[in-house]
């Protein structure tokens, strides 16, 4: 059999990292791939398109195989969500030039040998990269915190931190659409003005400003906060719990304040779930997926009709994936942070 | 109009104070009551016979009112539930001679001037004291925190804290008759001992005895932890959040381990709440009343088939009280704690 090996351009996870990912616990290197795919195999050899950044990931670089999903293999390039283009298919369901959306490696080709993890994708009016934002896992994460997680109902005071992220943006429109009231928190003014002024939040505040965030959750909710979707934890979290009103339900998406597991800074202010019924739910959107269908209609129909943006924040280059995924961890993103690896 | 008064042994509240009462937070002292009602009042007045020992009544004593329930008035009897006899009435539904059970004051006589905050009782072959306990807040806290807010189901692996408590105990013996597999910590080995051979855990420990909760937990939950009711916070929560089981339930119902609101301590391991989709609720029972009728008919079902027993411990005399309080924050209390303060 004739063997067909090109260049091949990698981002290569080096070795397992306790703290919050930096851009050198990553290195950009040449590797090679057969364009041939293995005869019998069901595989497929991928164009990666559009990678995604996800803050899920640094879960996977620490050496800790009990979590809902297993680390990255060092030595190996990092996995994540993309978009891609078939190039080479022994699979039936996935024919060279198909459009894909999944599980796939932070290199220029990949070679997919669990097509479960993908689904085909149609190149439409709505921009492909959003397959890994507002139409992806950040949108489902969303959509199935908000409604299914958050209970909500019109008129209630709805507090979403990490606010222009790639799930904060989406839960806050979202809570907007539903007739709540809705305040966001983000690191910079750049991101306060883009929650007021093009996310369309009620209020918004950069929290790096704020010396005491009890003083300023009680400005931005004299009356109390019903909801909270938590996307950072640490100070924030307790910040809120002082400030949430009878009955109200906290969404714990992410921690991304977090800077260590195994020495992790406590939760103090946990006894306002008892004096006010707080019910607080950590939750994936990976148990959801059977609303998939669902949210998808949902948030297509709205974006159609002009009622939802979604802000990338679109990196160029392989080359710029490692500090991209870093910058997640210290704000530096605006919006959802994808990667361009090639054009279509 | 004749004035007839006479003395009235109370239990005076001395002071508000952050950390666990002590037996000197309270003063044992003569005053006098009013053996009439006043007409047109529609109060009554009641001999007490029994009054309950709460951890929740460590909140009423802290200067602290945004609790679902007041601070303690100092200068004036603390205030509880209680087991009564009508004396003296203006009120056409509570005649003179009636049992009644409610909120009454820590003193010899008590004059009514809430009569909803108390109901007829009857004396039958249940001990009027359960009305307390069994019957009472704790057990519809029991009731309404297992079925209400842990979503059991038969097989699931529950762990009780603080299990011999007047809450716990009944918890463990409910999630038993349910299919469920229970194992409960205390703190003295005669607890433990009353944990497995007479309240029916599968098994028991004493945390005191335990240098290290993770290990204790995975060493009698090697599956992990489906349902953790909880009854102290700090350390045995955190430990607990490590062993919980994918989409396992927290029920919130006591922080009695807390020492301090103003200075907490952090839990730590909120993050397994994210990964494992972990729901954590608190509650008060005072939000299930709707379920009384149906706690009241299933529990006394089951008592009055051997099915489920009840622990009290009792101490005699007005007198007794202040020790019996500030007990409970050490554990001193095998059971339920009550005080018998006259014979009927």
């Amino acid at each position: 059999m004739e063997e067909i090996a090109v260049e091949n351009k990698q981002v290569i996870f080096k070795g397992y990292v306790e703290r919050a990912p930096r851009e050198t616990d990553m290195e950009v290197r040449i590797g090679t791939v057969e364009v041939k795919t293995p005869k019998g195999s069901g595989a497929f050899l991928v164009k990666n398109l559009y990678l995604s950044c996800d803050p899920y990931m640094r879960g996977r670089m620490r050496d800790y195989h009990g979590s809902y999903i297993p680390p990255f293999v060092p030595g190996q390039p990092i996995q994540g969500f993309g978009v891609s283009k078939v190039v080479a298919s022994d699979n039936p369901d996935f024919k060279p030039g198909d459009l894909v959306s999944g599980i796939t490696g932070w290199e220029e080709y990949s070679l997919i040998q669990k097509p479960e993890q993908l689904r085909r994708v149609q190149q439409d009016d709505i921009p492909l990269s959003f397959n890994l934002g507002l139409l992806g896992m950040p949108g489902l994460t969303a959509y199935a915190g908000f409604y299914e997680v958050c209970s909500p109902k019109k008129g209630d005071y709805v507090f979403v931190s990490a606010a222009s992220g790639a799930v904060g943006q989406l839960v806050g429109q979202l809570a907007k659409l539903h007739g709540c009231y809705v305040v966001g928190s983000a690191g910079t003014s750049q991101k306060v003005d883009l929650l007021k002024n093009k996310l369309g939040f009620h209020e918004a505040f950069n929290y790096k400003e704020e010396p005491n965030l009890d003083a300023t959750l009680k400005r931005y909710f004299p009356e109390g906060i019903d909801i909270y979707f938590d996307n950072v934890g640490g100070d924030m979290l307790d910040a809120a719990l002082l400030n949430m009103r009878i009955s109200g339900r906290i969404a714990v998406c992410g921690m991304v304040s977090l800077h260590s597991l195994s020495d992790p800074q406590g939760i103090g202010n946990l006894f306002n779930l008892l004096t006010k019924r707080i019910r607080m739910q950590g939750f994936l959107q990976s148990d959801y997926l059977h609303l998939y269908p669902k949210f998808l209609e949902h948030v297509i129909n709205n974006y159609r009709q002009g009622k939802l943006v979604y802000i990338e924040d679109m990196n160029e280059g392989l080359e710029s994936a490692p500090a991209a995924l870093a910058g997640l961890f210290s704000g530096k993103n605006v919006g959802k942070q994808v990667i361009r690896v090639a054009y279509e």
